[in-house]
């Protein structure tokens, strides 16, 4: 067993060795020569598309694909290390991924560039982005329309007041600590703070058996109308920005004309979709040809996520759309055919490619930042601001017999979906800088962290006093 | 059913409408102006790739993963439909997938240029060449070293002779039809002939209801043998032409040194490679973190499929050799936790990822090469070598009893092997220009084509023939 362990230490020195050629031959690859360009240019109206596709350039290795072949072994292998490491301390997988990210993406800081190129790499951003649309569309899935109608009163309370209340003490604590910065910023910090992952609420829960209690049924209620609601405020913020990068003053008006948009884009999604879908699945189902579940079900997230960013809301809204129109029962016909569900189809997708986006987003922290003045204390006032927002919800549950605590610790985590919304800040443009710069960046991932790494074991105390008291 | 049909031409219509923007939305970020690039000079050492994985431009429209996504919708509904229409003309789904891929490649044809981003969309192409390496370890896991070392005497007589005929026939064609190329580029053509893919005779074979009949043994394990010894041979020869890239003079010697590369990897990851994989597994499976399983062997996957193409061989060759190590024996503690079989969490990905090769492969294929002299009678001469080449297998096999003609026109179809290494060659360059050109890959093509759409009505016939013989 030993012998093994050195043989595969020897296999990543290998790797490491030979990590920067590789590098440096994909940065060659992306940004072709001038003597490429003239070669080119006769021949091609349009160069550099037409190089950038092209394999190799002579060198050999296989071309584009040899870096994110290695990107890709690096990312999967570090992501379930650390996410195991992570699973032993009793906190969730995600935040192993994304501590893993950080570390790989500031090896430059004790001088060890090798790794580099993973961060920067075009076909790595693009799986990550391809990871994260089919996270929402699994999310989607789990949740469905009619469930979402038919959480209680208490649910749409503690949904509506942890997301209202967290986005203005956002808002509000980035205006005094940052005024430098543009109102939109500052929006775009509170939204960031809207997010609930209740993935690690979730799993504590289970692991403490209580998944069917009503305290549970009341936070992943709140969960998933706090998924739209999140997103609709994601969808305003973002489109404000863009309307205000475009050089139209920012009214109330065009404000009213983005919520509108995104609203109708998400009802309309919503009414349409489950009106064809079952038409197109039943259609579907008489071909004759293998993956045509899958397939189909690809390509309509694909075309939703696609359409919610033609009309610039961000791709992950009309993902997350796709997922909640679809509905087994669209599909019977293809599992009465012995096919399995979309969810478990889905599964070894999201398996590949959704640690791609965690570690990839850890990557665009940078530690240095935490060396400028404030950025800590910052991110620890983020954090604060994270907490308390949350815990407003205690107000919004009607029934006097629950453990309201409870309920607002279990609605703290922002996990995966903080960090989304920080992702599509970070691409986002406002007078020529990205709306989420690198130090916001690391506070808003610092801010996730906290969140998530605290709610275990308060979690865990605050039901231990409830089981205390009741006994 | 009408309406929703309606519905979803207005949709498409709409997707048409809206490509093109998008389309140079996605050039503009590839190649980044001058003026982004000023502005990007001061933060950055190295601008291009931070500027090529920057999501947005202050346009919107969620940045470089946008066009991708339009792609996979219309690469994925595409190709299960043309897939559906081969599969009800009795012919495999593949070539649906690579015909609708030569239509879309060739739009341009008649004008219509709003898809043409689909074909030259880097992050497509990546998505593309990892969805290859997929399917080969596919291919591998399907295979393993004991089935291979027991196939008897005739199939490896008859892989033999069906690899090396087709060698030397399309080396001789194309040395005599085009004496202007290289001869590295002749042995290159002679090369793409050797592949057999025998999945369309297996089809065939299963619905003729003969998949338990001696013909079909001998076809399947020749197959196996054909894929590495093809593979060796694509390796010897990207090899050579690597080396020659390089200036060097092509001597046997260093042929020899290459052949030695590839036998002592893929010999060398074999050993090693069975060695490991066991006691890693069983590592592996004490962890507690989710997934493990398919990310260890992705990981494993990819890892080979890198270590290949650092030492000049394709990464396909690593993918391959990887699959044929991995043996559910390896992991049998993660099926006795109830995981799945690795074949089954593979083949959602590979549902995913290898129409995208496919289709991606078919718009390489320039149809105007077609009015170029010369091209349409090279590509039915490859056509009638890569048959002839493979007739000869019947000499090989040493049963008297057996069908030896079926099982000669059994391993006539190049199908997607032909295909991969059509890819590899056209990402080679060779005193600057691709080994495998657009006029010869359009014959490749063609010949792919026609040896795979004549194996299943002329196995039918033969195999009926001896029935009513034996009748």
């Amino acid at each position: 067993m030993r012998r093994a362990w050195i043989a595969l230490a020897l296999l990543g020195a290998l790797m490491i060795l030979r990590s920067d050629p590789e590098g440096s031959a994909s940065f060659a690859a992306e940004a072709p020569s001038s003597q490429d360009l003239a070669a080119e240019n006769s021949a091609s109206e349009n160069p550099s598309p037409e190089n950038l596709s092209a394999q190799d350039h002579g060198g050999g290795h296989g071309g584009a694909v040899a870096p994110v072949l290695l990107a890709l072994v690096i990312i999967l292998t570090g992501a379930k290390l650390a996410g195991e490491a992570f699973v032993r301390m009793g906190q969730p997988a995600v935040l192993g991924e994304l501590v893993f990210g950080v570390i790989l993406g500031n090896l430059a800081l004790v001088n060890f560039k090798a790794l580099e190129f993973i961060g920067s790499s075009e076909g790595v951003t693009v799986l990550a982005e391809i990871g994260v649309v089919l996270l929402l569309f699994e999310v989607g899935l789990e949740s469905n329309i009619r469930e979402m109608l038919s959480v209680g009163p208490s649910s749409l309370f503690v949904a509506v007041l942890g997301v209202i209340t967290p986005f203005f003490l956002g808002w509000g604590l980035s205006a005094v600590m940052l005024p430098h910065l543009d109102t939109l910023v500052h929006l775009f910090i509170g939204a960031t703070l809207c997010a609930t992952s209740v993935g690690i609420t979730a799993r504590v829960l289970a692991d403490l058996g209580r998944l069917r209690s009503p305290e549970t049924k009341v936070i992943l209620g709140a969960a998933v109308i706090d998924d739209i609601l999140g997103l609709v405020i994601l969808a305003v913020v973002q489109g404000a920005i863009l309307a205000s990068g475009t050089g139209e003053a920012l009214e109330v008006s065009s404000i009213l004309v983005i919520l509108v948009k995104a609203v109708v884009f998400l009802v309309g999604a919503v009414v349409l979709g489950t009106w064809l879908s079952p038409k197109l699945f039943l259609l579907a189902s008489r071909l004759q040809v293998k993956g045509i579940l899958l397939a189909l079900s690809l390509a309509f997230c694909f075309l939703l996520a696609w359409l919610a960013s033609a009309i610039d809301l961000a791709p992950i809204v009309g993902a997350f759309a796709a997922g909640l129109i679809l509905d087994s029962l669209h599909y019977r016909d293809f599992l009465d055919k012995g096919e399995h569900h979309l969810e478990e189809l889905l599964h070894p997708i999201n398996t590949f490619l959704v640690p791609v986006f965690f570690v990839l987003m850890g990557t665009k922290v940078d530690l240095s930042t935490f060396g400028q003045e404030g950025v800590l204390v910052f991110a620890l006032l983020l954090s604060a601001a994270a907490v308390i927002g949350k815990m407003v919800c205690v107000v919004g549950v009607r029934e006097k017999h629950l453990d309201r605590l409870s309920i607002a610790i279990g609605m703290v985590p922002r996990g995966e979906v903080g960090l989304i919304f920080v992702n599509v800040g970070a691409g986002l443009m406002l007078h020529g800088r990205p709306v989420i710069d690198d130090t916001v960046l690391s506070a808003v991932v610092i801010m996730v962290i906290v969140t998530t790494l605290m709610t275990p074991p308060a979690l865990k105390i605050s039901l231990g006093r409830k089981v205390a008291r009741t006994a």
